[in-house]
């Protein structure tokens, strides 16, 4: 297993089913989890799911329609209940801010737990920078304000080639440069250049987070060359009128978006409860983007593994 | 199946655990629906036991803990959207009024269903007259205000002997009259006595819900000679002290309640998710009680079967 990981824990969308649960997502990142949306059920799927509670630091909402996040109130009354210390962090459209408080001023009154409400508007913008990785939100296009997340790793150090390093004699305080891509000038005044001392970095991994929104391609340009995409895909082309006029997309319109940002590999979700099968919708994303995969309750995504 | 049924859809306690959903019940009383607790996931199970939205017409709360009332927003938004016409009856402590509104008025825009909130609050009192049962509230001791719920039928009409009635030439319009007791008086002016002419009605049949609240014999009163009693059992006896401390039961004070009460058969509920094994709950509570089972998330219990 990856230190970076996609795990689905609903894919369902406003209409319940017994098969999917709504939305909701953890990402998995060198041991810190952070939620994407968080549909009613999420606090029970992340515990099947073994995702431990103590371990989450911050919970990203898209949009305040209850199948996005209705289960936040639960999930938080629980964290708070059972000895998460520290903080949470809750990311999500300005307009939600005042409801979500006042629901968990009066649900989830135990005092050690901070809830810590973080407002996105306008154009969104960087949510959270840790030392390896930012969450940038983005706008989508839905009935209401609604936003993406874009989780993208900083660009990683160069590896020392060990033996070079040595033949050079580098002095051990100038080898974090080397990491960084400097060259190396050597006592006689030579110049090594940096590529003969180190290799390439670890590729910086990334994915992206796109529900609900219609088919727009500003959220391709937000996305672009994202590893991972994940966008919804609520209908089938035939239905690509009430896609619209829901603030929805078709498998199709999905598949663009991933061809239009030259993404990695698409997940697909999200998906109508008339679809008990979803081999169709694969198939139609897959004619204009061929690496595609259907999202589904449980699923786990290693970023390494594509 | 009978026509007055009790469907357990959650009989865990605040802890979330992967076995057990958080508290929930519907009863299905001559095909309506009535919902009693409404625990995240609960629009999920009912789904799943087969039991039709569109047939609730009543939830009744019995207190404003996470547990027993965060399935509600997206219980009643999931009815707004999916053409449930009409109106539902929320029944709730008054205390919980303000913020459920609130929750719905944000959550619930679809106009189509109209959701009535209904307060409950000091000694509660009759909260729900149909032509042949009522629902009464009745005080819980609890750490916040909480209310049970006693649904009782109303005394049904006797049965008529066909062929004594016939024999005594009662005429039509009289019958009905024999079915509520009356004696008849023939035309020469004899007195026939009524248990002659008819045979007792169907027993009136009645279930109580209790949960959560604290060892105390006036729940014992209120639900007296109830058939059916669920009290929660939260802990077991060695935790008695914090049981009182929490404003819970353990098993043997259920035991204990039901035994006052004279009931006819009791089921436990809302255990601690300490427990894996709830055998030994059923067996404290049999040492006093003997007619007890255990709830089970999944459970139906036909009240013509107990």
């Amino acid at each position: 297993m990856s230190d970076f990981q996609l795990n689905i824990l609903g894919c369902g969308s406003a209409t319940p089913s017994p098969k999917r649960n709504p939305s909701s997502q953890v990402i998995d990142y060198r041991r810190r989890l952070m939620m994407i949306d968080c549909g009613e059920g999420a606090q029970a799927t992340m515990r099947r799911m073994g995702l431990a509670f103590n371990r989450l630091t911050h919970i990203f909402i898209s949009h305040m329609h209850g199948d996005h996040c209705l289960g936040l109130p639960g999930l938080l009354s629980t964290l708070a209940l059972h000895g998460k210390e520290g903080s949470v962090t809750v990311v999500l459209p300005e307009s939600g801010v005042r409801i979500m408080k006042e629901i968990t001023d009066y649900f989830c009154r135990e005092p050690q737990l901070e809830i810590i409400f973080q407002p996105v508007s306008g154009e969104g913008g960087t949510v959270l920078e840790l030392p390896s990785l930012t969450v940038e939100a983005f706008p989508l296009y839905h009935r209401i304000e609604s936003y993406g997340y874009l989780f993208r790793e900083k660009p990683k150090q160069r590896h020392l080639k060990g033996d070079m390093v040595e033949f050079y004699n580098v002095p051990v305080a100038m080898r974090p440069l080397l990491k960084d891509g400097a060259d190396f000038v050597t006592d006689d005044g030579r110049t090594i250049e940096n590529r003969l001392l180190t290799r390439d970095p670890d590729p910086s991994r990334s994915y992206a987070y796109c529900s609900d929104t219609m088919f727009d391609e500003r959220v391709a340009n937000a996305v672009s060359g994202v590893d991972l995409l994940y966008h919804e895909a609520t209908y089938d082309k035939s239905l690509a009128a009430e896609a619209r006029k829901r603030g929805h997309s078709t498998a199709l319109e999905a598949g663009k978006i991933a061809s239009l940002a030259k993404a990695g590999k698409l997940v697909i979700g999200h998906y109508s409860k008339r679809y008990n099968d979803i081999e169709p919708l694969i198939s139609e994303a897959a004619s204009v983007f061929p690496n595609v995969i259907a999202a589904s309750d449980g699923l786990k995504i290693d970023l390494d593994k594509l």
